[in-house]
């Protein structure tokens, strides 16, 4: 593809020669001459003047340092993505149901069913939808048109998938949520009874959702994810939690019952959001943080400790034990103080 | 069922029409006049008012304000959780083994082998077990009567499962645990050696293990699960540890090698217990805490991180690595007050 | 294996009769007269008198203590694992492919395919592998001599896995890196667009990756994971983190895109190390810490949270978001002490 034909198709100036032919992406320390590559994040400004890149994507204040052509974008890393996606078409895959294959449903001619798989009775398998090997989808799933399910993925009964949604491998859509009483007296008291789970995962369309990543189903309604959002790997999503759209999830994040997330929200990773909480759209949780209340209003939240060298770490951290006794000492020393300060002789006024 | 019907198996009182016919569980917002929902969190109270569910389930204090039919129970949610597996009975699987399964051992008329299994040599599968699609059960492994695999489900070798035990997708029972001793001089010095992990893990009756969840089988001795316990999504159990009968852990707990967790205990998720440890009976650990010393007491034990604003974080939070000098400045302050207090002419006995 | 050939193979000094026949290794409490047990902790210590053991592998300072025969050794849990990898040798596998598995490559005589496998075009199986039931890997892949993959595990497309590798099940090597650009403006505000993960995952000699474990391919350049590097269960790898030799991560652990991690570091169960950071050769972090900034120096870190009976938690913990007044508060009451020390007739030199 050539400079001139991804100014033509995306935008953007282009600066220098529009006919040098581009054949793939690459960071600027290692793209070569029929490479393009981007400069999203001023810090790394000093790698520009090096690079053996073919051409450069990048913003305006930046153009002038490039030392090879380069398209100027308002949003580089944006504009990269679309190249980046043009240069790299999704594998065409074969059609059709591998010999191996077990499918209980009508499956349509454009669909790929790969070797292994299993397709219980009654599942809707949209046009061109590609299920890897040794993936399982229960009964009276869905999946919509170009879904993507990548190797070994699981779907329980009943769930409903949307287009274009793509799932890693080893991630399970619809286990049963977490949901049992527990019995208070006889023999069996603090056993645990179960309640079955009778709702299902509705997941909206252009979703993608990382490897190993598990999304229960609801426990009487539906869990449900809306469009666009973005699970990364090993995520827990717990059942009745309702995700708004274009939320990002980093990985190990945590999401207990009932919680539900605004619409463009982040999640760092490692986050844990507890059950039945609401957080409002546009909020955006560091990584490693306990969100234990709900969050009404936009805004970046953060609770995460910082570490140190472990000998620094025990002679401070062992007086979180003790910031109870800290503030009391705080509020009798000002007692005190207040006090000396007012006795007969003490010029009070100049605290 | 019929309310009546109902009342005469699990007792309660019931308050209205005992004719009615109940076909579903449902949410006190979605229930309609055919279903029957329940209330058992005083919190949810304001609901019941606007309820279209035929009956609700709810405690004798709240009986008056029901507009609708009742049952009237000391344990709403628990006498819930009985009418809901009531109102839906596990699917009748199909019996016997399909035809795309490997099965190498024998197998019990009455269980159910789905396509793409796997069973290893010298297994013993109990009866009217059902083992689901892709799972993989190594050589000599048991999987007690009436459990229940679903898809995607790995057993490794020599493990034992429980009777009604049910496991969900991407489960990993009985890998290696984590035993390397490092080598401490030579050309290898630093690198790791394997001990072979030659332990099993044992699970009780009544267990249920979620999604991804993996539990490691024992070094030299085994890796023990009492009855009853239960296992939310994407748990981590090291290799020696031993839990208690009937306790609860929440989705993204880890619980490090040869760690005991006693019985009736629940972990909430994101808690990391760390090895070695011992937990009494009847310990609550909540979400988020890292478990790093004993507890020899039942009780609630919490170590979470409020969160802030994120500027408020940065503010308060840079402190935590000062709190060694916080102390000092505060003994110091006091020292000072005390020394000032004391002077000649000073009032001691006011402090 | 005789005491004496144990001696002849592996070094040390043997007390006691070097005729004894050992068959099995066991842990103190529960080895019988044909079993070698070790002593490493010497916390361990008072179990040394009771034990039934027929050995016991100990370093010098406790060879007086013990009962039985021992062999005296300056590492004994290393001596230990060598001892244990003798007794209890790797499982003869058969070779071959199960009629079950499909496979579209060729395969080396020496190698296994196990029931349900399936292996891509184009990719090459080193000598002697063995790959469990169920197992997926995708075109190109490549996997060393004797590297061992247990029971679904998915490796995709175009990644490396080295000789003598270790995989246990439900692991995912190569899935795509968690890389999207989001949009600015427009009708889609917010939504996010994928960044084509055009990486590989390199994985070294003599790695171990626990169950379920995720290492994400890289975004342009290589995820890399140097020789030797051991991951327990459940460990997140975001795209582009490169891991020094001989690294131990425990369970739970993240690590963010770009982040490099030196050789020998051992990282503690459920840490989380953000992305980009680089850490030193030797560090050693703490669990349930959260790295949040490069580490240029061996050594330990942590930033881990004491926890609490409930009712103090609350009372200790609050005062966190009052850290910044707290402080506050001490720097005015040392400024009034100062005050009150040095008006007239306070003798301001004791301070």
């Amino acid at each position: 593809m050539r400079l001139d034909e991804i100014v033509a198709r995306f935008g953007g100036e282009l600066i220098g020669d529009g006919q040098l032919a581009i054949q793939q992406v690459a960071t600027l320390e290692r793209a070569g001459p029929t490479e393009i590559t981007f400069l999203a994040n001023p810090k790394y400004r000093e790698k520009l003047g090096t690079t053996n890149a073919g051409a450069v994507i990048l913003a305006p204040e930046m153009a002038k340092e490039s030392p090879t052509a380069c398209i100027v974008s308002a949003n580089p890393y944006l504009y990269f993505a679309r190249v980046a996606q043009c240069l790299n078409p999704a594998a065409a895959l074969a059609t059709g149901i591998h010999p191996s294959a077990t499918v209980e449903s009508d499956i349509p001619a454009t669909a790929c069913v790969a070797a292994g798989a299993y397709i219980g009775p009654r599942a809707l398998i949209g046009e061109r939808a590609r299920i890897g090997p040794g993936c399982v989808i229960g009964a009276g799933a869905e999946l919509g048109a170009d879904a993507l399910l990548h190797a070994n993925v699981t779907i329980y009964a009943g769930c409903k998938i949307g287009a274009r949604v793509i799932i890693h491998s080893g991630a399970v859509i619809g286990a049963d949520g977490f949901g049992f009483a527990r019995q208070q007296e006889g023999d069996d008291a603090g056993a645990w009874l179960k309640i079955p789970q009778i709702g299902r995962v509705l997941i909206g369309a252009d979703v993608e959702i990382g490897a190993n990543t598990t999304i229960d189903r609801g426990a009487l309604d539906d869990t449900v994810i809306e469009d666009g959002v973005k699970f990364d790997n090993q995520i827990q999503v717990g059942h009745n939690v309702r995700i708004g759209a274009h939320s990002a999830l980093a990985g190990c994040v945590g999401i207990a019952g009932s919680a539900t997330l605004g619409r463009r929200c982040t999640v760092g990773g490692g986050a844990v959001i507890l059950g039945h909480l609401k957080i409002a759209d546009d909020v955006n949780i560091s990584a490693g943080t306990l969100v234990a209340k709900s969050i009404p209003k936009a805004g970046n939240y953060t609770g995460a400790l910082p570490f140190l060298e472990h000998s620094q770490w025990l002679k401070n951290f062992a007086h979180l034990r003790q910031l109870d006794t800290m503030a009391d000492r705080i509020r009798a020393l000002e007692a005190q103080v207040k006090m000396l300060a007012t006795m007969p002789g003490k010029p009070e006024d100049e605290f």
